[in-house]
């Protein structure tokens, strides 16, 4: 994409209420705008990450045998009185409105409810049973304070994973096969290192959650990692009696805010009693059907990413998420040889199936090299007069800074290897 | 996809308070599931077709120029006061809610307000025009009646378009290629010959806004078409003067019901000039931008084609938009040489690219045809007893309903062949 058509440009200044470094750094850079606290819109570029975030989420999914739905924001009273999350007392974040005729109804929180309730018009035997099914869906939480930025929104993109069981073997299965599949996708957003498996309470049916959690001073968690065993603990159930039923030592455990980026949930039979969602089973009996949960936001996600990842000068992007793979300046753009250089590179990658930014506008040398390091791409190659003389360009490789040159004509071959390796 | 594996199942009865053709179909061959009156949760089938159809339209979106965002349901109430749509009294489908501090926010009904003013961020001279920006997004409306299923929902899927240009020049010709990109939607969605490029209302700026409306008895608008010179009136602004102005003769012209699927305005300064979106243009003078909007709704654009192509069996799929291109039936799936031959082909033409679903499910094979035809997948192999000892299947086209036997080892090529014709 030419830079000149992305109508978004880079600011030097974030508005004055952002208090959050990630949504600072996406404002600044055009990636997204801020239309309330805990509310941002995705522009081209912030998009273009979300949807690379979704995709790997997606790819994930599939790989364990879930099936993709889409369920509604807009929420029926009585799926979430039957299990008692309606009122405002019991669930303090909705946000509730009304129809025409006076009902009111409310912006899905979570979609526990309304999909058991439609599991119960395809589930009836244990030959239906396991179910895996996830959907990517705008949620809707009223939150008190939403300082974050895209880390906790009151509208947010939220991946949920709900399995539908026939017994805890069948349960327990699914569920270790959906915590691999988390971990596959930390691996692969290139936040796996920093991201702990966290014990944390289990509500009702489980001793435990567990959550994912990224190593963050952005974060609102603490967690007590041992890092030789790879096991953490949430603040919340950080107690003696934990820490020897886990069999760790508290002198091993070392305290560190985080960013929970997803939590699986042993659901039981918690939902599925009081909705009525039950099986026949192999020996005649009815019994409710048991379920797990598995969270992940893809928006909290990309905060994070901008969290951990950036540095003094921008933000640094993944290769997986990033909006583009390669961006090339052409830092004069009024000299026909660079120009030249530049869209014939930016031809050529192109046609291998490589995304590239070319910023081909009319600004000065240093805005193009400022605007790029802001922006994040992972391979930045900068076509300028000192180089084109002797037929090379500049190559920065944007998570080091380190800058090499490389001839013109292995350009092509150059950073395609760059990208692949 | 195996069928075994897809949760839904079809059902013979739709919910009793369903009255519209398009949500019955939809939610017996288990496409949808209704949560209220206008508001539909998407199913696996259901999930894919929407993602086809909206796959068309970002194809073309993107082939005229334009950038992707994604904006927020949740609005502010400033930016509305401003164009005075905030009112209930002035807008009376909004569904408002509040934030805990009682800070009054609404569900957003359509964008030109939020994405103007995005654009006063970036748009400050006649170098930054024109801009084009699209989006799908999730749009609420708080609808007295939702009685047409997914036609009209409460909450629906909507592509918003909006250009932004300097003079009536440039917006006049992205106007037509957003017109000519509409007309190339809805051929490749297979409902292009029933669709009319319709004279309407206009509004403040324009004399007219042009409709896309397709012809059906579900409609619930009134236009009068003249096929020979392909011009429809919208009824609303069908006086003898229209008539005249537009070079229509009365005799000529023929009433029938229709469907909006999609409509585009001329919006002049409307909104660029309460919310401040100026620019400087050639000679220095400061003007409000010119622009115009383009709105096509792919779950609407779902719901017509189900209204008009179905028949008394079922739903019809055009193949672009089907869920699956190939239907292959395991008729007697108990039958081991039947399901060595289904699941060779099911195989092979996965191994194309070709999308199969499969049934293998332990059904009788009259529930297997009636579920077949319900679901509306173009092609459907039929694998059974009868040609299985000659080594045929037959092969029926969903919607001609023909029939034809084909050798075994003719069926990959053969099916291949009447996919790509």
């Amino acid at each position: 994409m030419k830079q000149s058509n992305l109508f978004t440009k880079t600011r030097r200044e974030a508005p004055k209420d952002e208090m959050a470094k990630n949504a600072q750094l996406l404002i600044r850079a055009g990636y997204i705008h801020k239309e309330m606290a805990g509310v941002y819109s995705f522009l081209p570029l912030g998009l273009r990450v979300l949807n690379n975030i979704v995709g790997i989420v997606r790819e994930e999914m599939n790989a364990i045998g879930a099936s993709e739905v889409l369920l509604t924001a807009l929420q029926e009273k009585g799926v979430w009185e039957k299990t008692d999350r309606w009122d405002d007392k019991k669930v303090d974040n909705w946000f509730k409105t009304e129809l025409k005729n006076g009902t009111q109804v409310g912006l899905g929180i979570t979609h526990e409810e309304p999909l058991t309730q439609i599991m119960t018009e395809y589930i009836s035997s244990y030959r239906d049973l396991p179910r895996f099914t996830y959907q990517f869906q705008t949620k809707f939480r009223n939150e008190t304070r939403a300082k974050s930025g895209i880390i906790r929104g009151r509208e947010f993109l939220m991946k949920d994973l709900y399995s539908f069981s026939k017994n805890d073997e069948q349960h327990k299965d699914f569920y270790e096969k959906a915590k691999q599949a988390y971990k596959k996708i930390f691996t692969r957003l290139e936040i796996g290192e920093t991201t702990h498996v966290t014990f944390a309470s289990g509500g009702i049916f489980s001793r435990f959650s567990e959550e994912f959690q990224t190593v963050s001073d952005a974060g609102e968690d603490i967690i007590y990692i041992d890092e030789k065993k790879g096991i953490a603990i949430n603040k919340e159930v950080y107690t003696d009696e934990v820490i020897a039923e886990l069999g760790l030592d508290k002198k091993d455990l070392v305290e560190k805010k985080s960013i929970e980026v997803g939590n699986i949930f042993n659901l039981g039979t918690k939902f599925s009693e009081p909705l009525g969602l039950n099986f026949t089973d192999t020996d005649s009996i009815k019994k409710p059907v048991i379920m797990g949960s598995y969270g992940l936001g893809p928006s909290r996600v990309m905060g994070t990413i901008v969290e951990i990842l950036s540095d003094e000068k921008g933000i640094v992007w993944p290769e997986a998420v990033a909006p583009f793979k390669v961006h090339i300046l052409a830092l004069q753009s009024e000299n026909e040889s660079i120009k030249k250089v530049a869209e014939e590179l930016y031809a050529a990658l192109t046609k291998k199936g490589i995304e590239v930014l070319y910023d081909d506008r009319d600004l000065r040398p240093g805005e193009k090299m400022t605007d790029a390091e802001l922006i994040g791409i992972p391979h930045i190659v900068i076509v300028g007069e000192k180089g084109i003389k002797d037929s090379v360009v500049e190559y920065k490789h944007r998570k080091t800074m380190k800058t090499e040159l490389i001839p013109v004509n292995m350009l092509v071959n150059t950073i395609s290897a760059k990208i692949n390796a």
